[in-house]
């Protein structure tokens, strides 16, 4: 999975690798020939590839690797003739995640990972000697897209999560997260709140794709982040009469198909309603799904985000009333529930003004999209680093980075952790 | 997957099996979990077993089993010392189908079959002597719940469907039915119209559960079937921008998910435009289908049926018309396929008149559901004969037959078989 050029860079003194040439070792795991892109949940055969594939570029440049009880994979590059149980305590963490939505970017995770061993290369090559230590971490289930629950390795470390509501989430195929992670060497009953982990982040610094639009209008190629919207995911479930479609007269149904219609329709008139609220349904499941068959029941999901997370409220508690309306009004029942939730966030800006400090000039954006550096920064002090997106769209197969501007981005990373270690 | 009981009926004289019986030993066969009834698509396990109990079951009553090349498995009851190549032309032929909807009920397709079985004891105790050839006949992919096309194994049989279409049909998986049919022994360049098998159908008998509440409001156990409503399938696909749900404005968007809701609106509008047309979505899958991605596609399936063709065809123009502005509001584009068409199926006269006499006083009621007895309809004499659902719900675990309704149901199957052979 490694190409001898990426070899190469474990040698003393040799040139840092690029981050295209270590994104291209990955170019082929997990595609998605269905949807295009890629998919890679969480524990999947790609994920867990992409996971032996980051052990083993860390080992190559003499990282020291570690698994922790919430997955959380660490690559430590430790402080010369540091030890004891604290040797490890206060130190400068990068990383993101390695897992995807379904149809995703190639960027989207992998590019903070690859431009932190980049990063790390780039430190080698100058020479720098931490007198911190200096971490790369990779988070399980950051995008939720196999558990529901977004950010789940970072909340479970933060105490953000309950880690008995965490143990019963379920995959699409019924699964839980308890037996999923067993499965993969975890041992469910150890996961949640990681004090002595946590101990260990002095800062953290998440270098991310940017998901939107900003650095083109600024003709950028990186910038640092300011905040992250409240966001957060309810499911509705919809019960009706499921019945023959072909035999069941018009005035005789309780079609819960309808009513979803009906509900997402509300979707996007509740997001009008308030100026920046973002409202999406981008996942449904009829049960039982066939073309002849009125639905007994549909399941949807609704992500709702405002920097405003009383605005955020406001539009979730409207959705609800519209939905138990276009319930009631084809005598469905309905249940709305909420499966994860996050105020806005303001990194700190102790931290970010350090890191204004280390990167002169870099422009300052917030953003829509949830990430763990948005969780950790309830307990730590927090930053993150964006990188220009030319298509201005992500989670989907046209997310893109161009080859300059990713190495712009590990740049930027390696002096932010040099300057802060 | 047989009781003693069920054996003990191919010894000569003994007592007819009994259709609860005989449907009690495959009631553990493809059940579902998740969606309560039975999952029983075409060529999977749960039908190769149901079609491997048939087969046994036919043998045990010393019937000769051979499938042909659309995949019809045939058990005969050859007139004895009847030989040749047509000796088995001008045959009576019952059967039905063993494949299901998903989460469908156990009786829609098993009824039939079980019935048939148990008419052939019948004949059997009263020491019926064929003089005319007797056939059970169980077609594949009667629910279209895997290919997309219903009634597919009768539709190739009677020329109904293009092989090379049905070839290339694929099941959600991206399977064609080519390659799963090869895979389960059938040749694919042998699909497709079978003159030599039809001319042995001098007559089709399709015993089935009423799909709707008419017996119940009769207050009787069986009827005869009139017509079949005229029916089809059609597939929208909507086609947007991919895109991150956190980060993309309300403005921004071109989101099929919020097109498609129109739709689902639309669809239920035009079914209350004109009496008596029904109109369903009952499938929808979002394209990646992530809860934090906006869609970039999705594609939902519309049943729709009505007794008059002119009326069908006007419901579908439409929901054409209400889908493209639909899709143009929001920027989306829209494409409208026709996957199957059927129009409505009056049965033979003649054959209704010979069941009249055999089934004094039985009621005649139509169905808006479609069947393998409808296609075949175009091409030989044809007649259905409907059992009581108490329920009067159907593609539904809710779907039911008594005891005391199904043994009538065979008994009248019987007195049919016997009458016409």
């Amino acid at each position: 999975m490694t190409t001898t050029a990426e070899h190469s860079a474990s040698a003393a003194g040799a040139p840092p690798a690029t981050v295209a040439g270590l994104m291209a070792g990955i170019a082929g795991t997990g595609t998605d020939p269905a949807r295009g892109g890629y998919t890679r949940p969480v524990f999947s055969t790609a994920e867990q590839d992409l996971r032996a594939w980051f052990t083993e570029q860390s080992e190559l440049r003499g990282l020291a690797v570690e698994t922790d009880a919430n997955g959380i994979v660490w690559a430590w590059w430790d402080v010369p003739g540091a030890s004891g149980p604290r040797a490890r305590d206060n130190a400068v963490v990068t990383g993101s995640h390695l897992d995807s939505v379904p149809g995703g970017g190639a960027f989207d995770g992998p590019l903070g990972v690859a431009s932190a061993l980049v990063a790390i290369d780039i430190l080698r090559a100058r020479g720098h000697a931490p007198v911190r230590p200096l971490a790369i971490a990779v988070f399980p289930e950051e995008e939720g897209s196999r558990f529901g629950v977004a950010c789940l390795g970072s909340r479970l470390l933060a105490g953000a999560i309950d880690p008995d509501r965490a143990r019963r989430l379920r995959d699409p195929d019924g699964n839980t997260f308890a037996d999923v992670s067993a499965a993969h060497g975890l041992d469910p009953n150890r996961l949640g709140p990681d004090t002595a982990a946590l101990a260990r982040i002095g800062q953290f610094v998440e270098l991310h794709v940017e998901q939107g639009r900003g650095l083109i209008d600024l003709n950028r190629p990186v910038a640092l982040g300011s905040s992250i919207l409240g966001h957060g995911r309810w499911r509705l479930r919809l019960t009706g009469q499921g019945n023959h479609a072909g035999t069941t007269l018009t005035e005789d149904r309780r079609d819960p198909m309808v009513a979803a219609a009906a509900c997402i329709s509300a979707v996007r008139a509740v997001a009008l309603r308030r100026r920046n609220v973002r409202a999406t349904v981008g996942r449904i499941v009829p049960v039982p799904g066939g073309t002849n068959v009125i639905a007994s029941a549909v399941d949807l999901w609704i992500d709702v985000r405002h920097p405003d997370d009383a605005v955020t409220a406001a539009a979730v508690a409207d959705i609800g009333h519209e939905a138990r309306m276009a319930a009631a009004g084809e005598g469905c029942g309905m249940e709305l529930i909420e499966e994860s939730l996050s105020p806005t966030t303001h990194f700190d800006t102790g931290l970010r003004d350090a890191l204004a400090a280390l990167l002169p000039g870099a422009p300052v954006l917030d953003t829509g999209a949830g990430h763990d550096a948005g969780v950790l920064a309830a307990r730590v002090p927090t930053a993150m680093l964006f990188v220009r997106n030319p298509t201005g769209v992500s989670h989907s197969p046209e997310e893109h980075v161009e080859d300059d501007d990713a190495e712009a981005g590990a740049l930027a990373l390696a002096d932010v952790l040099a300057g802060l270690g």
